[in-house]
């Protein structure tokens, strides 16, 4: 039994400090989305199969983990082998986002929720990816969304919200990067590209960062996607280079600038006078369900971006069978809580009582209770004989300060503190 | 698409006024836990199938959800057909406990860990069971457990945390009932039951709740565990309507006491002199790994049990190797949290803005953020033809107060605040 042990494959156990810091950071995400009006919401971490593959998820539905049915007769296992279909042994699965379960929840509790509903939602999930460094097999997802508001009024509630809490966490100084997908559309079709091909083209767009101007025209030639004499690369590179001011009117107003959608970019800028926005036409945000507005915070710290969002209107209305407007932010919670310390004054004082084997435990807890009660937290510690040792680890663990209990200790007030750590 | 829309057979959404109950219980459990030196700890939700069948987990291991490996081939498929062992095509399962992940854990990280670990683990864990009322498929469990204390200090602090959690949690005057698995070994020794089948014994007798005194004797004859001629009905009669005061010597001392761990209860009664406690030396507690003190939490407004734990000295070292002593506590986190309700003291103000359609949205943003700024709770409604319905609902969702924004409100002092649910 004594062979090695580990968590699963590509996901994580949470030793005391780092679970403290988590939860310390889910905590202010709550209480600063639920002081912007939003509400949390649970849903279970499997859903049904058919739920899962309903084509909502994108790539991530190859990702998700299949759970399977119990009580699979021989005839089941027969029938899987004979066909070859795995998935058909499988009911349910764990859920890859928070989107699909999201758009599930909807459609079963409308008749519970207003009209404009506002949730937040912040829960694993989980996807068979093959593991690689910050990059996990189970990680937590923070989404806020806002279902039922087809006005910018979601837009600016979602950004304030995510700026308010990324300020609260400590990461004051984001910049917002907006674009919206009708733009990209234009951008798009004023370099020919037919609109079944579109959804790819984004797709190959995205990886700007990654592959730089060239190596997206290059990508967009050779899969046949841009097929006329445009010259995308020198397109692309003044796009990305141009300084976008999102001022009244952009002059002259580029010929596949869609106008619509830049005056409702305009807006929302006139709208949050005091953010750091910037608009990248470029932008793209992989998920193929976008219909509006995408966007995307950056903080100029860090080269990866703290999370993003968008307007995707045709989506939660899907197990409903009808259309609902919607819109989301999804906060990236496994990169940000690395850029967390929980600071010292949010935490009580934290105690060490060193105790000698022959005081009673009664009078041992009596002690501790009475510090608790004073607001500490307490832990107790048996003598050792490295002291040294002992009181080096504590301190690692995070206490301040501990005191020595003897046979003739008797009451807390008798008690000699000394501070740890310094 | 628009089929029937439900979580999976047995598990729950959360919508609201629910989840915030949930959350609101789970921060007081934290709190107090953490006070009384306990450190949260996080494992994944899905641990190796070989792990979760080896034999730790009891009658729960057959209730595991197993997750199906990933790219199964069709030969994989072809062999569990033909042998009909479906779990083969499965490499990791969910967490049916949180004791198997605990032992895992420890293993895996004892080196980091302090000499005495004490442990707090909140987290869902799954059981395929059959549905039915109060009982799920997705729950959640909380865990305290301290590894490596061998003396009767692990289960004080174990109890006095636990009455303090749920002290706080507003479930004052609980009774804790004591036992101890060497009293019922001594119990079942005197009426001549052979050690092989006192773990079968206690199963039944673990049933005196349900099928009475009477019904206990009949299913040991039965089952024939209990052939001499012991009147099992008359002494589990006598044993269960003793009046036992936990007072220093019992006389005349019953012939089949374990002195030694009677000794230990007195000693855990005189180093809790608060507590209600109760000696029942027909307590049982399912779990087969418990190997000393067993514990019940009771509240004599509720007909069954807030909790309970013991010690299991066998278990946790089990993926090490060797034994490891250990003492658990875990609360009915589901029954508990229906019985509270979140006090108004501890939530924030929270507060409507009903707004017009002219109303310019920066300036509603603005109105917002400027009452969140104060401390508020603040949701947005546009203003609808049946005010009176719109207010009723928020009401209900929990807001306390109401204002109107019209295109002539400039700013927040101009706002007129009325009370809701009045």
């Amino acid at each position: 039994m004594a062979a090695s042990v580990t968590p699963p494959r590509g996901m994580r156990d949470f030793l005391p400090a780092e679970k403290a810091r988590r939860e310390h950071a889910l905590g202010v995400i709550r209480g600063v989305y639920a002081a912007h009006g939003f509400d949390e919401i649970e849903t279970p971490v499997m859903e049904d199969s058919s739920r899962l593959h309903a084509g909502l998820g994108g790539d991530n539905e190859k990702l998700a983990f299949a759970v399977m049915k119990r009580a699979l007769s021989a005839d089941d296992l027969a029938r899987a082998a004979a066909s070859g279909d795995a998935l058909s042994l499988a009911d349910l699965g764990l859920r890859y986002d928070l989107t699909v379960p999201l758009a599930r929840f909807y459609a079963t509790h409308r008749a519970a929720l207003p009209p404009v509903f506002r949730s937040i939602q912040i829960a694993p999930v989980w996807r068979a990816e093959r593991p690689q460094k910050g990059r996990y097999r189970q990680f937590v997802q923070c989404d806020i969304d806002i279902i039922g508001e087809a006005g910018s009024l979601a837009e600016l509630e979602l950004l304030t919200a995510t700026v308010a809490t990324l300020d609260a966490l400590g990461l004051s100084g984001c910049t917002v990067r907006l674009n919206d997908r009708r733009i990209l559309a234009g951008i798009l079709g004023s370099w020919g590209v037919p609109d079944e091909l579109r959804e790819r083209a984004l797709i190959t767009i995205d990886k700007l960062d990654k592959i730089g101007t060239g190596g997206v025209a290059a990508e967009l030639a050779e899969l046949g996607i841009v097929t006329g004499d445009a010259d995308v690369a020198a397109e692309l590179e003044a796009l990305t280079n141009a300084d976008w001011h999102l001022a009244d009117g952009v002059v002259p107003p580029p010929s596949w600038l869609d106008r619509d959608a830049y005056a409702d970019l305009l807006a929302l800028r006139a709208a949050l006078p005091d953010a750091a926005i910037e608009f990248d036409p470029t932008l793209v945000r992989g998920m193929g369900y976008y219909t509006g507005t995408i966007f995307e915070i950056a903080h100029p710290d860090y080269g990866y971006s703290l999370g993003g969002g968008g307007r995707y209107d045709g989506m939660i209305g899907r197990f409903l069978g009808q259309e609902v407007p919607a819109c989301g932010f999804s906060i990236g919670f496994e990169r940000i809580v690395d850029l967390l310390a929980v600071r010292d004054e949010e935490r009580p004082r934290a105690v060490v009582l060193v105790y000698d084997a022959d005081v009673p435990a009664g009078r041992l807890l009596a002690l501790k209770q009475e510090l608790v009660a004073s607001g500490a937290r307490v832990r107790l510690e048996r003598r050792v004989k490295n002291l040294r040792a002992l009181l080096d680890r504590v301190t690692a663990d995070g206490f301040d300060a501990f005191a020595q209990v003897g046979a003739e200790t008797t009451d807390a007030a008798s008690l000699a503190f000394r501070e740890l750590g310094e």
